[in-house]
């Protein structure tokens, strides 16, 4: 950025390399455009106030400051001389003549006393005479009384008004004569420009060209008198058409800013103005150069000096703008703060308004606005020059804001539409211009207006700062032309909006870089968990079921990826920019977040996988109880029924199988937390307690907010990061609830489940896959169960005092649990036995009869079936006899078993009931995320935390609902229970 | 309200009594005080516009009106003589000097043309001259070149300027000699006023008193000429100054209201403007009469005749109110349509603006505004007499607005802050005047700036109207005094509010008739509740607990009297305010909505009462299971282990009475709706679906607002309305689902569990009072159930196929549940046999030996009973017998049986499963009522429908885990099921 303006002011000095070299490190360390802060109010009497280069100058040859302090005028006692020039000459008055007279053209004598402003003074009633009847100036002023005669009247004396003809006229007829160009009331000098001027502006949106009133009366004599006589404000009102021309340049050089720059190539000799090689003397700065390239050196090179912070001693977050403002006739105005509804158009408090101005909150604010209002409200275009103020008590200075006109145009390219490397910065702005469009006379209704219709400050961070150091801010304006055709009814949309911005390059390599190697770690873990499935269901060859079984895995596996990684990164959004003194990081912007929400989504759609996999695992598992239970004697209880003598044992009550069943099946969607709960203090901390407040864009940290305040939109990333941790953390709060107090010291489903096994003389056999699964031993260690109340009630007193064995399976442990490999050939003879019970699934019934006794053969294979896994544990089958070991730490840390059960069956000793993995319980990982998921993903899309509690809400229902009624139907296939029980 | 108008009709006409009659009956007919609308620009060209009358006033004696239409000039060609009064004469010019001059004032030929205004015109370049150097006129005029030789000059004739006194001034002199009196540039006859006047502006909210510099200026002079010369801007000057005073009148008679009173008083022979008696000729309108209770006739006799209609073909909802404004000097600037700013401090979009104007919308808007801002948007104060726009194409009709200015002082009393009739009514208003407070001069900084902190415009509906008529709508002002410290930091609070209001008491009446009525019908109700409970519980006599119980029983019956009183309140706010097409009803204010609101408390807290009430008692009733099963044969099971034959009976296994109590237990707290369910869909439909939009203060039924809409306030009793009846419609509806589509379809949990009785050859006696109870009969078809799966199946199977008895407690009867009602004699049996049961609580456990065999004489209790029971039913016991009955409709609808059972008990046929009374599940209509209270009590109290359900969900949790938890206790004490077993 700094090369263009080294070049000339290596250009101006002619220095040698060296010293070049010099400035160029020294231009490296100060900031380039900054101008130091001047008022006109700041200006001594000798200094007038330069509206074109905003800094005081000194006013020389007798000359001071006017009232205003914006021109030199003669001082005191001393005469104008109209020259043909735009300077004018002062000479002092003669000693006989003393004193100015009123227009200051001339010199007098007083009848009576000289009043403050030096000049003389009548008594009251009196009228100051200074000329004679022919307009003579006298050599001494006389006073007159008015005393009239005439009803009415206070004077006799009557009045003539003739005015002074314009100092900027040829000679002192007061007559421009030709070849003498007269315009806008000056006299110009034949061949100063050529009067061919184009007044058309240009509506380019509407495909309509306009013969601007204003620009046919102003055009030629402002751009003459500004090249001319070096007029400032000629040349502040030719920039102004400039500006309204939206800075454009056409082919032709006849338009406002072809005009302008043709002054300002005129003045390429003459010095810039502080120094600053864009912004020549006399003229206004409406451009940066038009090098390719150089917008990105402006905006991306030199950090602002000063550092935003949001909190502590140091805390700086106000954005201060000031803008010169200057009519559209060229006078400079005044300095104004921006805000407070000079570029804000919306009617809004200030309090909102000025939300726009602390740093780090995205402001937006639309509306529409009627086109009456705007007529009314602004006649006239007011210009902005806007700058940023740097701060310094006593050096103040200013940062000029790069603008980027969006329409604008160069020789018919839209070239600020395009990239960044081709953009063409300039200055000045508008905010509605109801003049220009005005055809006929500068009084008629505009045909067409132009509002800014988008303001938008986007500030960009300095990458890896500490201190909350910014590039210049680039302020874009896009243009909307609105054609008039019914003011009443018409409106105009305008949005005013600051951005903030990170380069978010680095923030995205690490998140893929996370995401690769995470995922690379998945790939070997489900690599595993495959073969682990492979080992489990005894089965050495690779096919598609295998491939498809890896992919699920893989699902699960990387679905747990992106949801650390995304939750990690709203989380790090969430404390880094909420928490942050110094500023170091800025949200991304909208448009930067999509990434992120595919990896959202991404996380969803696998974690769905996973879960339905799960799901379907789960609700198609083996199961068997053993029942213990010996009949107590032979009876014959049948004898009366039916006369014929059985030898069947008495029957062993089945009441117990179906207790045990109907709980196994009551604890099949039981969770470690509760999901009405969790849904519920999910919403009551974002919605009650106002946690939403936090994924609010700007820097804040409270709660609540005041509704006088403004709100800023949400940030997708820190609603993410806020809603999945505030899930996760509730969630985990719960676990540790349930699991620590809840179960020990109220009640723990899992563990009364296996108790209740133990009481009731059954054994469950679960079988996940088809070597593996899950064995609780409930072998009632007082032999029969089968009893009355009394009965039950010893056995369990004796077992409370310790007075009977322990319940292990094996002696003297207490071990009811294991997880179980079993043999190849324990599993095919199983099955061999399954398929007697499962007859039914074969040869599908015919008729309705025929299923009793079907069913008595199912019944027969149960009885079978019951004895045979009996048998297995009492370890009556030496062919198929198992083990019992400890678990290696390792391999219940990958999931894993190492050795594989080819002769004996192996259990595992296994405390922690990992039986739960078949049953929701012990899946809440799994559920828990995926709950998380689905909260966050309907949230997202549709900004609602409410709904996305209720879509979750209903979502667990009907997953809960399909769980169960799936798993009953498989239970009752797999133990045949009648439905009835399971209740 | 038309006595005082009337009186001065009859005082001015001389009518006699029978005309005055009929003028009365007119009067009541039409509107009083609405004044035809007459702009400027409605008046003809002979017609100038009277700003105190507000209507078009002919221009006579050759005068016409002038260029603004605000007051009458002579016509072309007519000279203007000046007179000494306020009025002008004309005169024609003479024919030989026919051209006016250009000040009007005298006649001339004129040299060249004349142009458009009928003077004389010269050439370009050329000045007209009509009086010679001494100032008389010529008689013919001359124009003369500009064609000077003075350097810059473009003429050589110079300026004298002497300016025409005013037209007022007594003499020709320009000078206003004593005894007249000058003032304010105009010259006075002596004596026409007092100069003795008090510029002191009493600034009463601060106790300070400021000598204002625009009053010191203005007083006197506006006073005088005023009353003197009747100069209308004058008088409306006055006003003004009055109006600044807040219209107070002190004691004494010379500020500005005690100057204005005077001249009103002293015009009282005058006629009236516009018909209106407190509107004098010449005066501004500043007042109503001081009558007594003038204001109630005047805001609540006359209806407005337009009506307001919120949909349909007559849509009407527009409030178009009209101001005249005038400026601080008296000048009438325009009619101006109110909003859009003028009266609306705070800076909101114009669409948000216009809600204020939509009838039914309650509208308020407050901000703070910053004192600077407001000293530079309001140099001077503008007034304004606000109208209402009655419509009318042709004969637009406008009605003033009384104004009540709420720290208007009357002799030191603020009699507008008292009762309404002491009220008096006044016009004119002003919004921010930082004039008055000026002390120095009127550039200085005001000491004091007087802002009219809140404007109310409050309507009223007229009583029982069907057509949206209304009152004259009231303007409510309050001004604040605000003394001026440091502008940059001071606020001022400003509110503008827009009221509609019904006279509430007739709703009030009607609801209180209802809760009389209802409440009476209810007292009857629980009493028979009361008679009904005494004859359960067998007992006669009428004692302290009867009493309780009567109390009880009221609270719930009040409990439902007040909670559909409410709900019927609200959803008729509801539907009749939403519907409405024509205006009939308007939404109570939040004041009237304090007793509605103590109704709901009533209602919680007696539904509370009764809730506790039922829970109390559902966890204390009597249970047992009565197990039919008999053992198999005779075992000697224990002789191997103790050696010793043992005759003990194969004990009956107790399996099936662990199922059947643990199904029991977990039918405790299943409802039929599903809660969590219930509270999502309120949530979604409120919240998501924006129902809750239903409940703002405005016509509206739209869901869906947009977010640059206006949102008013939300009232409560729609909020009531539409929560409890959302809540009750969903309820209702899953009620109807569960038992018509899921209990038929899915499942039926209570059924199942009479179901389950039979299977498993179960009874269960439930005594809910001490002779009153429910019996499901569970004896099973098959005479043991205690056998294998495979018999349990052909024992379904052969029921599912009809081919075994009924399971009816008669013979062939279907019907497994009765209502019993025990005689005194039975429970008395029952109780001792209970008394064995219960042991454990007589003499507490002292060693824990000693439990085993407590635990053994309880369960000689228990079988005691069992057998006991059994043989009751079995008719065993003559003196104890029972016979099965149907019950009366009436019973079944009063829940009282007639029939005493004084010899044999009474089993009522019970299809309906009244069981469910002592569960949840036959309570749906206290629990759903309670929950809707309950939600709408913390919706009431914290405005957040969120919090609400949160709350109900955490209320809902811990009432059903208090439940459950009694519940199983009360189920382990009575039954003596291990607590183990019931998970």
């Amino acid at each position: 950025m700094a090369t263009g303006t080294l070049r000339s002011v290596v250009n101006r000095h002619n220095v040698p390399p060296i010293v070049f070299l010099l400035i160029y490190v020294d231009l490296l360390n100060c900031q380039q455009y900054a101008i130091p802060f001047k008022a006109p109010s700041d200006c001594s009497a000798e200094e007038f106030f330069d509206i074109s280069s905003l800094s005081c100058v000194r006013c020389v040859l007798n000359k001071e400051s006017s009232s205003s302090g914006l021109s030199c005028i003669c001082k005191t006692g001393y005469q104008t001389l109209t020259t043909d020039k735009a300077s004018i000459t002062c000479q002092q008055c003669p000693t006989d003549r003393p004193v100015l007279i009123k227009d200051g053209f001339g010199c007098i004598r007083c009848p009576g006393t000289v009043n403050d402003e030096g000049k003389c003074q009548c008594p009251p009633g009196n009228i100051l005479v200074e000329r004679d009847i022919n307009g003579n100036l006298l050599n001494e002023a006389s006073c007159e009384m008015c005393n009239g005669n005439s009803p009415g009247l206070s004077s006799p004396k009557l009045c003539f008004r003739c005015e002074r003809c314009q100092a900027f006229f040829m000679n002192t007829s007061c007559v421009c004569n030709p070849p003498n160009v007269l315009a806008g009331g000056l006299c110009f000098p034949p061949g100063s420009l050529s009067t061919n001027v184009n007044p058309i502006v240009n509506y380019a949106q509407l495909v309509s060209l306009v013969q601007s009133a204003w620009f046919f009366k102003n055009l030629y004599s402002s751009s003459a008198a500004c090249l001319v006589f070096s007029n400032l404000t000629a040349c502040q009102a030719l920039g102004n058409m400039c500006a309204m021309n939206m800075h454009s340049f056409s082919g032709v050089s006849t338009d406002a800013c072809g005009l302008f720059n043709n002054i300002f190539r005129s003045r390429a000799a003459m010095s810039s103005t502080q120094d600053i090689s864009y912004w020549r003397v006399n003229l206004p700065w409406l451009y940066y150069g038009d090098e390719p390239g150089l917008a990105s050196r402006v905006l991306q090179t030199d950090p602002v000096p000063i550092g935003f912070s949001f909190r502590g001693r140091n805390k700086n977050t106000d954005i201060k703008l000031l803008a010169a403002v200057y009519n559209v006739r060229g006078g400079f105005l005044r300095w104004e703060q921006v805000g407070g509804g000079n570029l804000q158009l919306c009617p809004e408090t200030s309090t909102k308004q000025a939300a726009a101005f602390r740093f780090g909150t995205a402001y937006q604010e639309s509306c529409d606005l009627s086109v009456a209002e705007l007529l009314g409200t602004h006649p006239e275009p007011l210009f902005y020059d806007v700058f940023m103020d740097l701060g310094g008590s006593e050096n103040r200075k200013l940062l000029p804001l790069p603008t980027l006109v969006y329409n604008q145009q160069y020789n018919g390219r839209f070239i600020n539409q395009e990239s960044m490397k081709n953009w063409y910065l300039s200055r000045r702005m508008f905010v509605v211009d109801t003049l220009s469009g005005r055809e006929k006379s500068l009084s008629s209704l505009p045909k067409v207006i132009r509002v800014a219709s988008s303001i938008k400050i986007r500030f960009q961070l300095v990458p890896r700062t500490q201190e909350g150091q910014i590039f210049p801010p680039l302020m874009t304006v896009v243009y909307t032309d609105v054609a008039i055709r019914d003011i009443n009814t018409q409106t105009v949309t305008t949005t005013f909006a600051v951005e903030y911005e990170m380069d978010q390059n680095e923030a995205r390599i690490k998140t893929d870089t996370a995401l690769g190697v995470m995922g690379g770690v998945a790939v070997i873990y489900s690599l595993l968990k495959t073969v682990s499935w492979k080992r489990r269901i005894a089965s050495p060859l690779i096919d598609v079921k295998t491939m498809l079984t890896f992919l699920l895995f893989y699902a699960g596996d990387l679905a747990n990826v992106f949801f650390s990684v995304t939750v990690g990164t709203g989380l790090y959004w969430l404390i880094f920019y909420k928490a942050q003194q110094f500023v170091s990081v800025l949200l991304p912007l909208p448009a930067q977040e999509e990434q992120f929400v595919t990896y959202i989504g991404c996380a969803f759609a696998l974690k769905a996988v996973q879960f339905l996999h799960k799901l379907i695992t789960q609700v198609s598992i083996d199961v068997f109880f053993i029942d213990w239970e010996r009949p107590r004697s032979k009876t014959s209880r049948t004898v009366q029924a039916a006369g014929e003598p059985k030898r069947d044992p008495s029957p062993v009550s089945i009441w117990r199988t179906y207790f045990v069943a109907n709980e196994w099946n009551e604890i099949q969607t039981i969770r470690k937390i509760s999901p009405t709960f969790q849904i519920m203090a999910v919403l009551f901390f974002l919605e009650v307690l106002g946690f939403s407040n936090l994924a609010l864009r700007d820097p804040w940290s409270t709660l609540q907010r005041s509704s006088q305040a403004y709100t800023p939109s949400y940030s997708l990333m820190l609603r993410y990061g806020l809603a999945a941790t505030l899930w996760l953390c509730i969630g985990l709060l719960q676990v540790i609830f349930f699991t620590v107090f809840h179960e020990h010291f109220v009640e723990d489903k899992i563990r009364q489940f296996v108790d209740l096994c133990s009481i009731s003389n059954m054994s469950v056999l679960l079988l996940s896959h088809r070597c593996f699964g899950y064995y609780i031993h409930g072998r009632s260690v007082h032999g029969h169960a089968d009893t009355n109340m009394e009965e039950m009630n010893n056995n369990l007193n004796r077992e409370s005092e310790s007075l009977c064995g322990q319940r292990g399976l094996l002696p003297n442990t207490e071990i009811q649990t294991f997880q179980v490999s079993l043999t190849n050939r324990l599993r095919s003879h199983y099955d061999r036995i399954r398929e007697q019970i499962d007859r039914s699934h074969g040869p599908s019934r015919m008729i309705d009869a025929c299923s009793a006794n079907q069913f008595e053969l199912r019944a027969r294979g149960y009885q079978t079936m019951n004895y045979f896994l009996g048998s297995i544990i009492d370890h009556a089958h030496p062919d198929m006899d198992y083990i019992v070991k400890d678990k290696l730490m390792f391999e219940r840390v990958i999931g894993m078993e190492f050795l594989e059960p080819s002769e004996k069956s192996i259990f595992y000793n296994d405390e922690s009931h990992s039986f739960s993995d078949v049953l929701f319980y012990g899946n809440e990982a799994t559920l828990l995320i995926f709950d998380t998921l689905f909260f966050c993903v309907v949230d997202l899309g549709s900004q609602s935390f409410v709904l996305a509690a209720v879509l979750t809400c209903v979502q667990q229902m009907i997953f809960r609902l399909i769980r169960n009624t799936l798993g009953r139907k498989n239970l009752v296939s797999k133990t045949l229970v009648d439905e009835r029980f399971l209740i």
